[in-house]
């Protein structure tokens, strides 16, 4: 198993799961966003196509795509839909695409990234748009190479036969993981915490795991921890829509509690963060958590499961301390949670990366 | 809050929760067993009205009914519609009962109990359906006597100004502990996790709560360890299909992983067993853990949540262990789990309750 693959390497890009590939996310086309509605996978492979700046922030916010880097990148296109060649529509629409999700900095650091290339072509007289999607392209490209790297590193740290516990859907790195993993041999089982209410567990996760041909199960969001009780699991392997200086974990709700039973069964809990921690959140008590909607929780295919007049209780991420975190995996190597200096201090594995 | 107000006190019937008046459960009419039809509340309030033994037993099996002491009074009222004059018809029927649901032990002490009854009922030539109704009966009420005694006491363990996290539906004792709560005017508010997949907690316990005024939210399975490190429960609360002798509690998928938050976290968990331990089994290891279809876990409301070609893994139970058990809650007082013998030998707060 080497880089020399490249990131396909025997396996064509059709051959990959959707996921995985570059139309799997967000792509541009011709002056407009194409990004793949995870919400109707696995049934339907469609397409929302975006020629405003504000359909690409109402998709982000509806959770047509997910995952701090995927929405980045979403954004990133987003922005690129604005019309003018002067900043000051771009400072608007930024700040729009901004807000749409509170949690992740990944999509912050793309708009400070992209609101400075605006300035700049202005200044320069360049075309605003070109300037945009090259950064964007590029920023895509890193987040693929890096993606792979960390996959490879997660495969690696896994045995050659087990079980395999993920929660939400742990984006690219995850997939391309498991594209490490049928490279190596290694007899991984997986299970995929469904994660309610959006599923993306038993969707999206899922969907990689049997489309590269692993034995998968969806288990819910309570079973997680009797799993690794009865000594099912071996990893238990996240994302992290952000990861603090001191190691803290934010990631999809339901993580926190996974940690905990991980760290009270002795199972590794891994993080899987392609390009390090966030450097500008020191601890947890900087993050803001956001809160989503309750009736998405209690209302499931325009049913409503509870009854009426009973909200849900939406905090759509949680925070777990680093004492429960086993290591933060990377494209630069893997990393204790305290040690997120070293990661910065570590030779870059792509230059120039921006998320 | 005494006993004087009775099972019912200031309540009429009719103001009480469904769930906890005796149509609610289970009830013998006419040569008929009427159960509610739990898997359709809240939206409508239908009954299943069963004639055979066998469709009782289907029904058991379907999740009409649920609860380890619910299903045992179904279970004997199913017994009763067996027809015949010697017992040996009454064996099939009690093991075809019996093998519904193997993990609580309630539904296996009834049928040993129905079969004894059948027994003495044939030797003195008494009428063997009235002999079974009048067990089934008396234990339906004990049980009743007893919940209304251990919610009182739960009720009584709870802050004055606090939450309260239940898993799945803790049946009548956490329904009487409502109604304590309510006579106490203590200010509790309570979060339903939902437990897929049948929602029992977005379905019957939210039901509960809301019909008796307090503020109520479902969360999903994934967030309640969050919200105890958050500060928003006070206690975390369950019923038990199965209490060992040694402090181990059996119930619901994900009682487990809440329970070890609720350790972390300093929140106390309370299992209510109205009836004490199962003095039959000892500890954990003897416990059969209930493995249902997978496909009940993928497909939801007809549709599947998963990828064609995935199946779910279905633990329907989990095992805490006593050292996450705050208390044991029961009709005799409130134990600590390593003290399972003390309820033993305390004095019967009713007499000849069967379950």
């Amino acid at each position: 198993m080497t880089d020399a693959l490249g990131l396909e390497g025997e396996y064509p890009e059709q051959e990959l799961p959707l996921l995985i590939r570059r139309a799997g996310m967000v792509e541009w086309h011709d002056g407009a966003v194409s990004i793949l509605d995870r919400r109707r996978l696995p049934e339907e492979e469609t397409f929302l196509v975006c020629t405003t700046t504000v359909e690409v922030a109402e998709a982000i916010e509806a959770m047509v795509i997910q995952g701090a880097f995927s929405i980045a990148i979403a954004a990133g296109y987003g922005l690129a839909l604005t019309k003018g060649e002067e900043p000051a529509a771009f400072y608007v629409a930024a700040d729009r695409l901004r807000k749409t999700r509170p949690t992740g900095l990944a999509l912050n650091r793309m708009m400070a990234v992209c609101v400075k290339v605006v300035e700049d072509a202005a200044a320069s007289g360049l075309n605003i748009t070109s300037e945009l999607l090259n950064t964007v392209n590029d920023a895509a490209q890193c987040l693929a190479r890096q993606g792979w790297r960390t996959g490879m590193r997660a495969a690696d740290m896994l045995p050659e036969d087990g079980g395999v516990l993920t929660h939400c859907f742990p984006d690219r790195s995850y997939a391309y993981m498991l594209v490490a993993l049928r490279r190596s041999g290694k007899n991984i089982r997986v299970f995929c915490s469904e994660t309610r209410p959006y599923l993306q567990g038993a969707r999206l996760s899922a969907l990689c795991g049997q489309q590269m041909g692993f034995e998968t199960r969806v288990i819910t969001d309570g079973m997680g921890g009797w799993l690794m009780h009865q000594g099912e699991v071996n990893a238990f392997i996240t994302a992290a829509d952000r990861v603090c200086m001191d190691g803290t974990v934010c990631n999809k709700i339901g993580t926190y509690q996974y940690a905990l039973a991980a760290k009270a069964n002795n199972v590794p809990y891994y993080a899987l963060r392609q390009s390090g921690p966030d450097r500008e959140s020191a601890s947890g008590s900087e993050v803001t958590i956001e809160y989503r909607d309750g009736e998405e929780l209690v209302n499931w295919q325009n049913r409503r499961i509870a009854p009426a007049g009973v909200s849900g209780h939406y905090p759509a991420f949680d925070l777990t301390p680093p004492e429960l975190v086993s290591a933060i995996v990377t494209d630069r190597g893997v990393f204790a949670p305290d040690a997120m200096d070293s990661y910065l201090a570590a030779p870059p594995f792509v230059e120039n990366a921006i998320l």
